[in-house]
This record gives C-alpha cells, structure tokens and sequence, in this order.
C-alpha cells in the first residue's frame, strides 16, 4: 500500500491546528492530506510537512477517497457530515461529543482500551479531554489493585473553549493589569446565556448544566469513564472547574482500589511503566506536574500520590496533561496509529 | 467603660491592611489603635478612621496597657511576642499557625464555636484562611445532619501569600502576555527550595511538605477541622492547590453525611438562614459564587450543591470567599466582636 488519505475537518480551530503537526509526528504512512473547514474558512493556506495545503469548504464529497476523517468542527458538523464520510469509505475519528455514548461507537484511549476499535462501524469517539488524562493515569493502577471509585476535581484551562477564548482571557487580564475594565462574551460557555471573566478567575462551569445539578462535562467525565473502563459498577463523581490557564488540564483525584494491600510505591511503580505516563512525584524536591510543564508534550503527568489518612484503600493524587494534545489531537491521531497496526482501514 | 487599647503587629502586610479596614467597621468601643510591624517599617504613616497612625516597631513594651493584640507578622513574631503581650495583660487573637493546634489555645471560627472562647488562657488562635470558610459551610448541615467525611479540593488565590506574591504574579502575567522571559522567586512557598511561575499555572504545593506526602496546609485543614468541630472521628482528607487568582479562595467539597434523609433541598434552606453565608445556587441561571464576585466581601458564598449518584450520604459543594477577609482579617475581628460580646477581655 501506498498510504492513507486524511482529511482534517476543522482544520482552522484550536485542536485541528493541533491535528495537523501530530500527523507530522504519526508514524503510518499518509499518501495525501485534505484540511477541510467552514465556507467563511476556504481557501486558506496552511503548512503540513513543508507542503502549502489549501482549506476547502465541507461538503459531502470531500470524503470521496478519503480513509480516515478526523473531525474536530463541533457536534454539529460532526453529526452532519460524519454519516457522509463512512457513506463513502471513510474510517471517522470524532472528537466531538456527538457520537461517543452511542452504543455502537467506540470511544477509545488506545492505552486503554484500544481492542474496541475492532467493534467499529465506521464512527470512532475520541474521548473529552478531561476523561481522557484521567484514564491513561488510572487505568495502571486499576489494572493491579482494582478500582471502586473516583472524585475528581478538575482545574481545566482556558484552550478548551477554542481559540477565542484565549484570546478574551488574554484581553481581561491585559485589562486587569492596567486597572481597565474588562469584557465577557464567551465563557463559561458561548451557548449559554451568562458570561464571566476568566482572567484572575474560577469559574466552576464547563458546558451547559444538566441533570441533577451537573454539568454535561461533568457527566461526561462521568458516563465515558464508565464506557472506556467497560464496567459501569465504577463510582465516579466530578466537579469540573476552569481556571487561568492556557493549556494543560489539572485533576485531583480521589480514588479507592478492591485490593487492600495497594500502597503509594506499588502506585508508583505501576505508573512508572504505564504507557503514556510521566510521573513526576518526590515531595523532597518538589517534583510534581504543572501545566506550564506539561504544555505541548504528548504524555500524562502523575504526582502527588498520597494514600488517604482515613480510607484505607483510599488514594489521591494530582493529573496534568496537554488538553489539546494527549486530551485531543493527539489521542485522534493514536487511534489512527492503533487503525494501522490493527489493519482495521480498508484502503 | 471607654473601651478597648487595640494593637495590630504586622500592620504593613496584606492581612495587617484588611485588618484596619475591619476594625473601621467593627461595633465593640475602641480607644486606641496602635501600629506595630518589624524595625525597618517604623515610622511609616497609615489612615485609621481620618487620623494618621505611625508605625512602631514591635518591642515587648510595645503592650503595655494594651487589652487585644491581632498578630498577623508570622509564626515566628507570634512565638516571639505574643507570650509578651499576654504577659502584659492583652489578650492576643493571632492569625499565624504558631499556636492553632496548642491545646491550651482556642481555635475559633466565631460562627462555630465561639464558646471555646471562654476557655482562653491569653493567646486565641485564627484557623487558617482554607479552613475557615470550609467550615462556615459546612457547620449548619453537620448541626442538621451530621457529618462524617469531607475530601476537598482548594482552588487557592496568590495573596495569601502576601502582597509580595501578588506583584510577583502580575509581573509574570505582564511578561507571559507579552511573550517574555519571567522570573518565578516567591511561590510555591518563600521558604522552600524551588520556584515556580503561579501567572496562568497551578501550582499543587501551598506551603512546605511534611508527612505522608502532605503539605502543611493540608495538614492545616485536616487538623484544624478535627479541632474546630471538636471531633476526632471525622475523615477530612485535603489536596491544596495555588491558581492565578488575586483574592477568594474557592473549594470543591465532597462530604458525607450521618443522616440519609439530607437531600440537596435541605441543605440549600439550612445554608440560607445560616450565620455568615450567602447560597448562590441555581444552575438555571449560572448562579454560583466566583473569586471575582466574592472579593471584598465578609460572607462565605456556597453553590453548586448536589447529590453524588452513588453514595447515598454524599454530596458535592463549591465554597468561595474572601481569603484575607473570612479568611484572615474579618474573622480576626470577628473573635474581637465576639470577646467582647461574651465579657472576655479585663479592661
């Protein structure tokens, strides 16, 4: 085979830039890359591997010929023109939310549960970010001691939200440091009806509110850790909040194992051979993971793991990772990688 | 009688400052207000109510005649002095950690248990600021329906660290928004090894760590709790964590509670009419407490209430206040209010 012809939809936004300079990075081969995006976009110009790849409007068939689609365009595009791409051929990794608790759609963390994507019917569903980090840094330890339950915390940045959004926090806080007042248009969440500011902020909204007082990023760290640790006996509770950051999502997770002889150095060790995991963990030189640190780089960062006082098969510690990268574009692009090994792309 | 010879030791820092302000509006007669800080800042000027009050610097004799000193200069000018103006006849109300978890030292959180107050033996200590607000929320519902664990998670502003960290922070912000170089020489913690950069960061590290993994400040909230609640049997279990916010601390509680008849509803009405907090809870109108809204103000706000999904007695919460108010200077005040109330202080 020659190699595989990839199409980016979103190319213009936060995560499909994101896509494009992992693909760079991917190591199946590709024959030819198409960035496809809104009209208002079209005709743009971006860089792939040297090359000047011009942006061409979504339509139904700029599929045709296409193996694997990535989407990263919103739920609405996602539910509009993935059905078309499979229609004609195209394997369709999705980071959107608008496929991923569909029964029959894999919703994959490759170092996780990476046989799922031999389930597939044409639609795979990159997890949300926030889930995503979670999982490479749980999973390990599940896999050795078991695990009954979870209470995240998540201290989510600003990139999440899109390109836009860095910019508004990026213009409040120039406006705070000059004592100016300041603008809201966009968080916590430009569908809703409120906006506050971010900069010098938390804001504990992500998404809209749900049922039962949650958010839907809350229920969505909620239901898809469920469906990518296939056990839906998993406890699993979440408070996700935004903070000043640019990139790089930060949890402090609360978790008990089944087994009881678990301890804070069998974590470690487990960790310290996990696929996809940093562990930056030794009080004594204050080694821990930050977003600064852990901006632009692929891996999940594990520290501050401390067994609870109280529980004795209680644990917690402290998760960061790029939220645009192992939280999206790259884990888009994993899942690619895994199609390729596992011969799952008819091309 | 005329009323109370006030002193205030640490009057240039930033809770020193709230301090004063508190004391403009506090309802116990005053006499006298007396400004103490170290040598080098002796002699500067500070408006108290329209008159100008020049700092002395802090010497034994500095109490004399003195009936409350509020310390806020340190542990290590509590330790130094305070002996000496109870030894003089004040009582002292101290904002450092040097004597909270002293058994012959109250710990008051006045909303709680002011009658520990009557116990007092010179020295009364103020929680720290994390701990504080934590409590305010969380003692109407312990008093309803019992409580037996709490697992929180802080969202910490920089000026608990004093007004030096702030400047640091905006310094970087500054430098960040205009793609320079920064220096990080304050945060995590001054006394301790390495430096890191707080502006569009978080930072899982408030003060030095100690055992078991934790830091102080998390030993702080877990001891402090068992003490203000007067209950050794409650599982508190603390992750703190620094993020780029001025002031209003923010906390992600869980807890549970004794009672299997709470529901959220409860909660929500025994918040409502509780002493010193302010529910912002409805999801239908993005009404939550926020750093930003909180600033400034005395109240602990209280939103985001909801039942967890699998624990039958559990439920989650968002807490924010005013760090160097509640959480410092007010509620310093607040103890002052209340020894007078009670008849506590010889004049």
């Amino acid at each position: 085979m020659s190699g595989y012809h990839i199409a980016i939809v979103g190319a213009t936004g936060a995560v499909g830039s994101k896509m494009m300079e992992m693909l760079e990075e991917a190591t199946f081969p590709i024959e030819s890359v198409t960035l496809l995006a809104s009209k208002r976009s079209a005709g743009k110009v971006k860089n792939f591997k040297g090359m000047e790849l011009v942006i061409e409007e979504t339509t139904p068939d700029s599929f045709e010929g296409i193996d694997i689609a990535l989407f990263s365009a919103g739920g609405g595009i996602s539910k509009q023109f993935a059905p078309e791409a499979v229609k004609r051929g195209a394997v369709v990794i999705d980071n959107t939310s608008a496929y991923r608790m569909d029964l029959n759609v894999p919703l994959v963390v490759p170092e996780v549960n990476e046989e799922a994507l031999r389930t597939h019917q044409g639609i795979i569903a990159n997890p949300n970010c926030s889930t995503i980090q979670m999982m490479v840094a749980l999973e390990p330890i599940r896999k050795k001691y078991g695990l009954k339950r979870i209470i995240v915390s998540t201290y989510q940045a600003v990139s999440g939200a899109g390109i836009s959004a860095i910019k508004e926090m990026e213009d409040q806080a120039q406006h705070m440091l000059n004592k100016e007042g300041y603008e809201a248009n966009i968080l916590p969440c430009s569908g809703d009806q409120k906006h506050f500011p971010i900069a010098f902020n938390a804001l504990p909204q992500i998404d809209v509110f749900s049922d039962a007082g949650y958010t839907y990023e809350e229920w969505k760290m909620m239901n898809e850790t469920k469906k990518i640790m296939a056990d839906e006996t998993i406890k699993v509770a979440a408070t996700c909040v935004r903070i000043p950051v640019v990139s790089g999502h930060s949890e402090s997770i609360y978790f008990e194992v089944e087994d009881e002889l678990a301890t804070v150095f069998g974590i470690q060790q487990e960790l310290m051979i996990a696929p996809g995991v940093v562990l930056q963990d030794d009080p004594d030189t204050q080694t821990y993971p930050t977003p600064l640190t852990a901006v632009g780089k692929k891996e999940t960062f594990v520290g501050r793991i401390r067994k609870d006082l109280d529980e004795d098969k209680g644990f917690h510690m402290w998760v960061v990772s790029d939220n645009l990268l192992k939280g999206a574009a790259w884990n888009s692009i994993q899942i690619a990688e895994s199609l390729h090994k596992l011969d799952l792309v008819k091309i």
